[in-house]
């Protein structure tokens, strides 16, 4: 397998990624190709030290970058030549079996719409985080890509999660979840109350109705399908209230020579919170709904998130999911 | 000073909240009124053994109750004598200073719109909790009150919700930001464009731009404005996980001896972060906008979280802060 990576993508791009690339050529027996400027790539391996690891990846060559300041649409005008966007027109080409970038999102997501396309009968492509919690994982679908939707979006966010729950996570029937300010069936904004008729009628898939908030934490759900501007919103709250709240019993560990030692007698089990916690560890999510595997990398992930991230890109590539989601919704046509 | 308590609003009625009442009587030198049935009330009264209390409570006798699946409008025609709707005539017609309940928040914010009718000015009350932080407190304005908004409706919330953070919490010039799926100016729906542009001309309010949900655990602002949905999506959630992560925590210090006997040692610190994160102790939420105050409490309130809401009522309504709200639109106007 050959995945294609944003050399110029994100907070700690060309090193990091770099790096992470290289071990997990090592990791997980992948081919890499690289999309970046030749000559600083090289130069940044040289720093690292990975000199003969980048001689064995395939090098896209592209001088343009492109940034988080630049709109969505640049990657298929103004900036078709950056990393970005050459890296995905490799993917639509064929010269690999997926791609992965810690770049701008807004751009990810256009670029996947317009360079790679859409599973035939896809209105939107949602990006699609996967997130732990005190018992199961559950996807964000959509987790961002698309502020405003209409309900029939949601219906296929719902549709697509499932299918990607199932393939990649193994997930047996996954309970599709509307996320909502409450759990009867009339609450909610017109869009809300919408979706949940489409959703309740379309059957093949496991809909459970509303969810609230409060109980994602607890597993509630497999899929919590929202608009992207809700599902954003989830997202990075749920991340920021965890960092912080774990933040906060660093800071009483650290408080006294005595509750350093309290810390010291549970450091095992303290770790093992902070990884199930983790979203590092999950490292990327996928645009569910692309013609073909596209990943986003969190934006400041650093060599360890990158590898996790090419396994996760590895595991579903294989799974088949972007074939289920197609043949699914052909079933649906 | 005189509260009118809804005895029957809420999970724990009329036990707890009787509780409640009787010690708020003790520690703050408040009147109390109740509305609900006098015989269930006395009896519940006397199983508690809080009967003297009780007789220095004046009790607005009504035998009807509003339950959580009645609609929001039953409180002005079809529940009109309940608990709820009665004591909100009462605070209209003047037999007391504030209301307080923990029962149906629709019927709530509908009683108080049409029975203790709006500050002139207002076009929506909101909801308004305030929740703790890992540095200061913020309100969410609103909170779940509205879940379709008008841009000019969010700028009202950031308004009163300035105002009501200076006067009952002592922020000086408090930091106002809009929710939204990033920091830019051009982030977001519609919605969110429109209201920015009009908070940034607004004047009168320290408008920080857009925040993102992940720094609010951080405390990035002091008022987190939103239209009702989104700002019952962050109250819910916020709250979930900090609870999911509080209970990981306390999971891990029971599960050997080894655990138990480092959580002794940090015993005391450990109730200090629970405490702090903790929204019982801040007890109830004000509807903000009321011509009078109105306070929801929280629905599963508890004597200890009813004294606390009780508390925070008397706080507020000696803060003059409705007051303050009227002036400071009177200047808009």
């Amino acid at each position: 397998m050959r995945i294609i990576v944003d050399g110029f993508g994100g907070d700690n791009a060309p090193g990091e990624i770099l790096l992470g690339c290289a071990r997990a050529m090592d990791e997980l027996g992948i081919d890499i190709s690289v999309a970046g400027d030749k000559d600083k790539l090289l130069s940044s391996a040289r720093e690292l030290g990975i000199e003969d690891k980048f001689s064995k990846m395939e090098v896209l060559h592209c001088t343009d970058v492109l940034t988080m300041e630049d709109e969505p649409e640049s990657v298929l005008k103004a900036k078709s030549g950056s990393s970005m966007a050459v890296g995905m027109q490799a993917l639509r080409d064929g010269k690999g079996d997926a791609f992965a970038s810690a770049g701008n999102s807004g751009a990810l997501a256009m670029g996947a719409t317009m360079i790679v396309k859409r599973v035939k009968g896809v209105k939107r492509i949602a990006f699609a985080p996967v997130l732990p919690t005190t018992k199961t994982p559950f996807m964000i679908s959509d987790g961002g890509a698309n502020v405003v939707c209409r309900p029939e979006m949601l219906v296929q966010f719902g549709i697509m999660g499932s299918v990607y729950m199932e393939k990649v996570m193994g997930v047996k029937s996954p309970r599709v979840g509307l996320v909502n300010v409450g759990t009867e069936e009339h609450k909610g904004d017109d869009l809300r109350r919408e979706a949940f008729a489409l959703l309740k009628e379309c059957g093949g898939i496991n809909f459970i109705g509303n969810i609230e908030p409060r109980d994602i934490p607890y597993g509630v759900c497999d899929v919590a399908v929202a608009d992207g501007f809700t599902g954003n919103m989830v997202l990075k709250l749920y991340e920021g209230t965890a960092l912080a709240m774990m933040g906060m019993v660093k800071d009483i560990f650290k408080k006294s020579v005595k509750n350093k030692l309290a810390a010291a007698m549970i450091y095992g089990d303290l770790q093992g919170l902070k990884k199930t916690m983790d979203y590092n560890s999950y490292g990327g999510a996928p645009l569910i709904g692309a013609a073909k595997p596209v990943f986003k990398m969190h934006g400041n992930a650093k060599a360890y998130a990158v590898q996790s991230a090419l396994r996760l890109v590895r595991d579903c590539t294989q799974s088949g999911y972007v074939e289920a989601i197609t043949a699914k919704l052909a079933e649906k046509d």
